[in-house]
């Protein structure tokens, strides 16, 4: 992990619960410092520098993140020096579209695009009040999480009949203590429970327009 | 929207598509200009005085998202000025466990945390190289979006048997060309295709060394 | 004492003059140098760095004052990491209207503004050149101290009369070497004596204007 | 009032409210915006070029305050322009000992060190919880207004006798509705009210620690 | 021509002398005005913005140069916009060996090191004190400029008689009046002339050092 | 050499590799510590101090090449030391015409102009693309490198004939494996072979554009 | 006048009261308004640009006088450029030594240290209390202005005696009203005065401090 | 000597000149190590912390200058302490008469002001070019030392007869191995010989007008 900010310590913290191990390497000593009790191992280094990286063994890892926060130079000189030292897998966060393809083209793994991604995912959850999450499966399917208000509280699937009246079905019902997964059309929703729909984004739409707003 | 820094830039945008109207506001005239043919509106504003934000009416919007990018003070004051002009919706973003405590204090409407969250996601998918997107549905149960690797090409759900072998169920297969919900036993996956799994996620994990890498 | 600014250096010194142990922290390593030899203790060190304060053991003082100079944000994040800590009296200062009222949602036990305060004080006085210095007890009423000017000198306060004149009483008189309190009709005033009157602001104003000036 | 920074502008206003005209100078633009419409006038200029100062026919008022907030050369520079120019009545704001030592021989005609001053009153406010306010009579004799504790509610002053036993007298007693001046010992006290007494500071912090707290 | 340092703006002054239209185009105000009587147009603009390349019809240029002096993430983003944009030629200046290898992952069509190669040819003149110019043919062979010191005055040819005593040619003598081509064995060198000398560079060095010096 | 900026280490190393002894000298202890295993010493220090060049025993190199990047003054200062303390042969570099101007008034032994010379070298190179590098021998004169087209592939010199057509002579032709010195008029030339040409440059263009593009 | 500092601007203010004509330039527009109304003409211009310099006609100007404050670097470029202009001359103020080399070497007609004169004429001042002026003649013989004190008030030069006592002889006695020149041996000497000696250094000096001190 | 720039520099370094011990305080450390091997002693120091200044035992000191180069500020709170400390003569330097009379007020035993002085002494130079230096003795009368120009070369004094014909004596003349002090009417003046003068400056300017020039 190359680049200890807001979202390179996030993934960096996260990797470390899933498991895995993490050498944190940033220019900020502050920032390392702040991490050193939390990542396996942690270096105050110049990630342009390419023998402060072969000294690292950096070669020897399975996947490196380049995160740097706000220096595109120092994100692309990294990336490339990675790349030519060797390293299989190497995932870059780009700050812009132009960024990206730079990095596309000196031949970075994967560019990731979080600030975007999430700006998008965000705005989702803003315009449908009940949606916790989704996942895009295509330019039409989407599989999204609502939450069941009050007035929805009791009823069984086959009152809400999502299929026949919106064309989405219900794959899964979230409730406080289990997951009822493929539920039947007598199963019922309560109130906090939520709901996983398959269904196109029109027909989702619909369905918490009609029933659930 | 306060504050068009990447993140803010890109939910604007995003929400813009989703055919809402969106107002920014930046202190910083050149991320203004920048938005400036792709938002509704978009003002050169001081976001903590109470004077511009009113002579904006912002009062009446349904609501207002405070995406400030590293400026703590700026985000807090902005925030409380719109709960005390008696904005209904006030979506504010942390930087920090500590900013978010402040945040839900002063009473926000709800709190974000873009940088943590989006780096939780992308840990999840650096680890397995399959895992396209996922949703959390409880501490336990997740749905996950996996590609379907050469190695199981042709192959028959009932096959691979999910359900049986590792417990977790196929809700979908995202074709080329359209998108299997529900699928039977018969329907097969190809190369490329997206199975969408339902299951814990130990038993998706174990699914997807035992069958997919 | 958190912040050793000129206003968090004099409170802290005079706290010392008053018999109190007083612990000073800052920032700048030179504010805190000019007060080493002056408190019991001093510390550079970050105030919104929870370690840092749970290390100096800051759970266990009867009163933590945050005098953070100019910076809002160090404020507001440190009074919130002490009330989280459990700090059971946390005094702020408020640089405006604003931050006060963060400061109060978040939890503070009392908000500061001395130079809000301040300047009114000195308003006062400047307005009232015999007026040396005031308690309001209500909106109406107030304790006055005024000097004695040449004009008034050898008077009784029978001959002044402020009661039956203006409604306001003489509590007590200042003298070179003793305070007359509760003094008689007899008691005459000098030059340079300071007279303790209690009244409406409306009749100590009457009284100066008429008798004083 | 030149210098319009939080002490300067709190103490215009004060001004403003006690029915004075106030010209307030100010180097920085923004300060002097915010007043614009809360002062008679408000002016962007250097208070060091005398030029200007005549301009503005500063030698016609009254009294000219100088405030500058962190400037010590600008604070004296204005000051010896001001007494030059023949200004009756300068007041000015020292940020220090020496500061002040300097614009006494300078020939000012007041110094107010308000920093320190609030320092030295918000101190005796944090040691004694029930003392709102006071003035120091001389160096013995204070006159202190303590609030009420529950805990004396329904008290003749014959009951709490501070005369007898602290040698201290109460002068007032700020009921909800009224204040009662020169009370009989017959007065009861309830909770909130607030008590004015005059006496020793050893007499009051007695009384306070025997009976209040 | 973007990027208009000293390198840039030499270059651009010589192809305008070369009868070439020149656009010179630099962010710096100051570094345009000054060209802008000698080049064809100049413009203040910055070269990473797509639409200011497009709006000044930069596609239909033959070649671009990009000369940006210290900024390596403009150089590179401006490189890769101009292929984007479909720059036939676009010529790159590299300020270090890994600039230079992202400049040709990304598509430059020829990537310079102006301040790397005259360092090496400074290098070879400042050893060589007759040496005035030289063209590397290939890695043994050289054609070198060789000024004739006064000891060599008036000989002929034969008696330096380079080809059999060093191996190396004399292909021309640049006399103060003409330039002899091809000379023969009479031909003499007189004090100032200059010799060009086809050879190993270990040839020329041995003619240099044994007859020149 | 003294700066050690792009231009100084590319001709301190350049020097090394032609096996002279290299001290390099600069103010930045970066640019000192990335050299400071390629020469043979480094120093940081300060150029305009007399008593550090003279502790470096500056007065016995051979030569001292001033290369200070972008500080005229410095550049000035330490050129006058340099020949003050007895420096036999400095070398500076010019940023400016009236820099090289001072610097000869002051008694530098020679002035270079490494970005002026590199930016008409390249603007000949870019005008015509088969020029690979030329030397100037006089004004009319110059000998030129071309690289040979595909079309001319197996032609000889006789049958391009440039002496008869154009005025110009090949001197040498520079194939994959040899260098052919004074061709006869039966040698061919290949693809990608490169004629050394000298002549006007109006017939070497004139036989470039004739013939080769 | 180039560079109107405190010493540029106090020489041009005192060249306009002894008649001439002056026009100021500096770089710095504060400086240049404030002498706006004192000089013939004022420019801000940057006077190392040669176009600026000949656009003011500056070679017509009788003298230039270069007393730029801090940059060595615009004081040397200014002054070789007006030198090429063909200003006839130029007078530059010199910084440092150094700095006063470079300028004689390229050409400037004279140079003034202004601050090192300045130095070591109140450093002799300093030691001798009643010496207000000097002239050094030659390195031995110095014309001193000396104040008579108390002690010696009343007393004929035929009692001091200067000539045989010490070697030194009196040119002249400034008086209040007048100025006696070449005074007799009857002329007498009052408190106040101040007398003109010549003679060497030693004698004025051994005068000093037998009858004055 | 507080304050080490140029003219406290010079002023030391003269001082150590005439046989007296100087200690030289500066805030900047490398002021301060320039002048450590010039002066007795040298400290690097804050001279407005009076605890420093007590423990240097500046008290002892004869005479204290206060040399600091642009900081109005610390010259005011550093005279100021020297008087408080009891330092019996303080001289400082004034940077504009402003600022003179601030210290006149705070108790200054002597203001200068170099660069005003240097200034005028300079222009009067220049507007006489014969003129090397002079004393005003008072507001008529000067003392002006002129070269004899080529024009005068063997004229003796009756010749020249500057005190008939223009009302000025000649009181010495400096020849190239001697000064003739009261010179005779038959001493004659050769180039280069200085004559010292005394006369009111119209007559020193007419003399100079019709005989030298």
């Amino acid at each position: 992990m190359i680049g200890l900010g807001r979202f390179g310590a996030s993934l960096a913290k996260e990797l470390i619960q899933l498991g895995y191990e993490v050498l944190g390497i940033d220019k900020d000593e502050e920032a390392v410092d702040e991490l050193s009790d939390k990542l396996t191992h942690v270096v105050v280094a110049d990630s342009t520098d390419e023998e402060v990286l072969r000294s690292l063994g950096i070669r020897n890892f399975d996947c490196v993140v380049v995160a740097i926060g706000d220096d595109i130079q120092a994100s692309i000189l990294t990336t490339i020096l990675l790349k030519d030292i060797g390293v299989n897998n190497v995932v870059t966060k780009a700050l812009s579209e132009l960024h990206g393809k730079v990095l596309e083209k000196i031949g970075v793994d994967r560019v990731i695009f979080p600030e975007r991604d999430m700006g998008i995912r965000v705005a989702h959850q803003l315009v449908s009040p009940n949606l916790l999450d989704y996942i895009e499966l295509s330019k039409e399917y989407t599989i999204a999480e609502l939450s069941v208000p009050r007035c929805l509280a009791g009823k069984t699937l086959r009152e809400l009949d999502p299929r026949h009246r919106f064309g989405c079905s219900v794959v899964a019902i979230n409730k406080k203590n289990n997951v009822v997964i493929a539920p039947t059309a007598e199963d019922t929703v309560e109130e906090r429970d939520v709901m996983v729909l398959i269904g196109t984004k029109q027909q989702i739409d619909h369905f918490e327009h009609a029933l659930i707003r």
